[in-house]
C-alpha cells in the first residue's frame, strides 16, 4: 500500500479505503466509457471532517483527489485515470429533516436523487429537479454539475434549489454557505461559485434544498409538427394559454430507434412527421384543456402543426414521456456520438438547420438523430456509425464533428456544454463558449480555492496553460 | 482641475465630467445621509468603452472609483465619502430590445426599474423586482445590490431574474457573461460573483433579464392577528390553499404613524390589534377567493386571527398596500434608527420576542417599529429616538442596538443584511454573518478581480485586515 494511504488510516477504518482493482475501476469511471479508469484507492468518508482530513492529508502529500457522486456524468468530469485517489460521498447518506415552514430539506451529498425526489413526496411536498439518471445520480453530483433535466422551462436548474451548502474547500476549510436564508446579502456569495464547479474547487457535502408544491394533474399533449422551425411559435402560443411543466422535441428518426427497443409501443399517429414535440401543462381544470385546445387549433389553422393526442390516462402519460425518455437508452447499444449544447430558444432552428447542412456534407453516410428540450434552448445530437466505417475512422471523424459544432455555435453565440459540464471530454474546446479572460479569471480563482491544485485536476481546464 | 483628470479628458467630454461642487455632493451620497460626501469628481460614461477606459485611468492613476446607480441604497454602498471618483452609469439607459420568444430584456445599467418595468408591461410581460424606490432605483445598482422587495416570496431576488451580464472587471477586462443562455455549463459562473457585489469587483454596464407572464388578478386580504408568531402558520396555512405573491408585515405602532401622514385613510378595522398581515394572492376564479376564504376560516376557528378585509377593488388595493408600503416615509421625519436583517422563516417569533426584550430592558424609553416580509424571514426594524434623548445619545445608542440585535442574529443563524447589502454601515459586523474563512476568501477574490483595489474601495469588508 502506498505510504502515504497508510498515514490516512489514522483517519479512516480499514472498510474505508480500497484498493481493490474492481472497485478502483469501478469507481474510477463515469457514463462516458471512453476514459481508462486507473484510481489509486477509493476513499469512503463518512462526515464533513473526514472529507476535510483527506483533503489535509491530499494537500500534505500532494494527491490528487477525484470526488465522486453517482458517475453518471457525460463528460468524464468524475473520471479518475491518473492515478487519483476517489472520494467517494456515498456514505454520506442521510436525509436530516424536512421543514414544511421553510419548505426545505436538509440532506447530504451521497443521497440519491430518487430517494430524495421520494422522501420529499411523503410529505406532500415535491423537488423538481429530475431527470433519467434519476435512480443512481447523487445531490453532491447534481450541484456540482448543476443538473437540469426535463423540468427546466417551469423550475429552473438545480442551482435554482440550492439554499444552503456546506462544502470543504481545495485548502481544507469547511465553509457553510447562506445559512438557509432566503434573503442574505452579505458580501460575495460563495455557494453560487461551487454548483456547476465539478468538483474543482470543493468538495459539496451537505445541503439545504428548496421544495415546493407538486404540480397538480399534469397532462401530456404529443404533436406532430412538419418542420422544427415551428416548434418555437408553437412555445410561444402554448405558454401565452397554459402553465407549462415540459416542452420537449424528437425526430421520426429518435422515434424509430425507441419503436425498435419496444415492441409493445404502437406508433402515435397513423402519418410518419419529421418533428414531434411532447408538451407537458398543468392541467386543473376544464379551462386548462381548453386553453390548450385553443392554442392547438390556432396552430392547426396556422398550418405549423399537423395532428396531435392529449395523454387520456396515466399509462398513456407514461407512454408519451418514453417515447421521449426513452430515446438515449435505445441509441446506446450503437454507441453514438453525443453532445449536449446549448443556444438561444430562437437560434434552435437556424443552428440545427446548419448543423444538418454542415455534417450532412462532411458525412453524408452517418445519421443524425436530435431531440431536446426546446424551452431552454437545449439539443442532444446524436451521430451514428455507418455501417462501412471503422471505430477508428467513426472516433476521428467525431472530432471533426465536434469541432464544427462548436464552431457553429461560437458563431451563433451559443454554449459548447448546456448541462452535461465540461470535465474532460470538452477540456479543448472550452475556449469556443468562454473568452481568454473568463478562462484566466477562472485558474486564478482555481488558485484560490485550491491553492494546491490537488481537487479534480485536469478537469475543466488545465491548471496552467498548456499543461496540467 | 486634478491632473490625473486632465488626462481623461482624452477619452470623456467635457461634459462628461463634473467637479461642481453640488454635483459632487449629490453624487457621492445614497439615502443613508449619514455620511459627509466627499467626491473628486462626477464621470458620466456613455459606453462600455468608455467605463473600460475610466478603468484602466484608475488602475494607472490609483484612482478610488464609486461605480453609482440611484443611490437609494440604505447601507453607504454608493458613497464617495474619501476623494473618490463617481462612475455614474446614468448615461447608460437604453433598453434594447424585449424578445419575446426567449422571455428576456437587454438594457444597459442605468436605466431606471420603473421604466423597465413600464416598458415590459407595455408587451403584455412583467419583470416582478419591485421596491419601494423603483421610481430612482438603477437596474445595475438593483444587480450590484441584489435587490429584493415585496414579490420576493413568489418571484425570488434580483439574481434570479439576470440572464446575462456585461461588466468591466477592476482590471479593466470586459466580461460578456452567460451570453443569455438558459442552460450554459461550461465552468465557473462568474455571473453570480458580481451579483450583490456592491461594485467591489467590477462595474456593470449592460444586462439581459429574465421577464414573465404577468399575475392575474391580485387580491389583497388584510387581516388583523393576536401576535407576530401565529403568522408562520397563517402562512403555511395560505401556502397551500392559493398562490401568493406577497406575505408581509406590519405592528399596529407602524400603521399609526401611516394614519397619522395619511389623514384620508381610515383605520381598517374596528378594533385594534397588535399586528396586521397584507396577504396578496392570485385571484383568478371564484375558487381561489373560495380557498383563501377557507385558509382565513381554519385560522379563524384556531383563534390565531381576529378580523380581515378583501379588497373590493383597486382602490382599495392600494390602500392596503399603502398601508404597508408608507412606513419607511412616514417614519423618515423622525430620523430613525433602521436595520434590515434576515433570519429563517420559522426563527421571526423567536427572534422578535427576544429583540423585544433585550432592547426594552436596555432602551426602555424608545419606542420599536417593526415591519417586513414574514415569506422571506426578512425583518425590518426601526427605533425612534425619544424625546429627552439628544442626537449625540441616540447616535451612540444605535451602535449599541446594532451590536445586541447582531449578536441575536448569529445566536440565531441569520443575517445582519437581508436586502440593503453591507457597504459601509455594516462594514464592522459583517463577520457577524461570514466566519473568517469566508471573509479571507471574499479578499483573495476582490485581489483577483481588482488587482490595484480601485473598486469601490472600503466597502463590504477593508482590503487587508484592519485597514483599507
Amino acid at each position: 500500500m502506498n505510504p502515504a494511504l497508510q498515514e490516512l488510516k489514522k483517519t479512516l477504518r480499514t472498510n474505508q479505503i480500497s484498493t481493490d482493482p474492481l472497485q478502483c475501476q469501478n469507481y474510477g469511471r463515469d457514463w462516458t466509457r471512453s476514459y481508462i479508469p486507473n484510481a489509486q484507492a477509493v476513499l469512503f468518508p463518512e462526515s464533513i471532517e473526514q472529507v476535510q482530513e483527506i483533503v489535509l492529508w491530499a494537500r500534505k502529500n500532494r494527491s490528487p483527489l477525484v470526488p465522486s457522486g453517482g458517475r453518471t456524468g457525460l463528460s468524464g468530469g468524475a473520471v479518475a485515470a491518473n492515478g487519483e485517489f476517489v472520494v467517494s460521498l456515498e456514505r454520506l447518506r442521510q436525509i436530516f429533516e424536512l421543514n414544511e415552514i421553510e419548505q426545505t430539506v436538509r440532506c447530504e451529498a451521497g443521497v440519491i436523487t430518487e430517494n430524495l425526489q421520494h422522501f420529499v413526496s411523503a410529505s406532500g411536498f415535491y423537488f423538481p429537479v429530475d431527470f433519467a439518471s434519476r435512480g443512481s445520480s447523487q445531490i453532491g453530483g447534481n450541484i456540482a454539475t448543476n443538473a437540469g433535466g426535463t423540468k427546466v422551462i417551469r423550475y429552473g436548474l438545480m442551482r435554482d434549489w440550492i439554499l444552503s451548502l456546506k462544502v470543504v474547500t481545495g485548502a481544507g476549510e469547511i465553509l457553510q454557505l447562506n445559512r438557509d436564508l432566503v434573503k442574505n446579502n452579505s458580501g460575495y456569495d460563495l455557494r453560487h461559485l461551487f454548483i456547476g464547479s465539478e468538483g474543482t474547487l470543493g468538495i459539496i457535502c451537505e445541503t439545504t434544498l428548496r421544495i415546493t408544491q407538486p404540480p397538480k394533474d399534469l397532462t401530456v399533449l404529443l404533436i406532430q409538427i412538419p418542420a422544427l422551425e415551428h416548434s418555437i411559435e408553437i412555445l410561444t402560443r402554448f405558454r401565452k394559454q397554459v402553465s407549462l411543466t415540459a416542452f420537449e422535441f424528437f425526430t421520426d428518426k429518435a422515434l424509430d430507434y425507441v419503436l425498435q427497443q419496444h415492441s409493445d409501443f404502437t406508433r402515435p399517429f397513423s402519418k410518419t412527421s419529421s418533428v414531434y414535440l411532447l408538451i407537458e401543462f398543468e392541467n386543473q381544470s376544464p379551462k386548462d384543456l381548453e386553453s390548450a385546445m385553443e392554442a392547438f387549433d390556432t396552430c392547426l389553422a396556422a398550418k405549423i402543426l399537423t395532428d396531435g393526442a392529449v395523454s387520456q390516462n396515466s399509462q398513456q402519460f407514461q407512454t408519451f414521456w418514453k417515447y421521449r425518455e426513452d430515446i438515449s437508452e435505445s441509441l446506446s447499444p450503437l454507441k453514438p456520438y453525443k453532445n449536449d449544447i446549448s443556444v438561444r430558444i430562437s437560434k434552435i432552428p437556424e443552428f440545427v438547420s446548419a448543423a444538418e447542412k454542415m455534417l450532412s456534407k462532411q458525412f453524408p453516410k452517418n445519421e443524425i438523430i436530435w431531440f431536446g428540450h426546446i424551452g431552454d434552448g437545449n439539443l442532444h445530437i446524436n451521430v451514428l456509425r455507418h455501417e462501412s466505417q471503422s471505430d477508428e475512422d467513426f472516433s476521428s471523424d467525431c472530432k471533426s464533428i465536434s469541432q464544427s459544432l462548436f464552431e457553429l455555435l461560437q458563431k451563433l453565440g451559443g454554449s459548447i456544454s448546456a448541462e452535461h459540464g465540461i470535465g474532460l471530454t470538452k477540456k479543448p474546446y472550452l475556449h469556443f463558449s468562454r473568452s481568454p479572460e473568463e478562462i484566466r479569471l477562472m485558474r486564478a480563482i482555481k488558485k484560490v480555492l485550491d491553492p494546491d491544485g490537488i481537487l479534480n485536476p485536469g478537469k475543466i481546464f488545465d491548471i496552467t496553460p498548456g499543461g496540467t
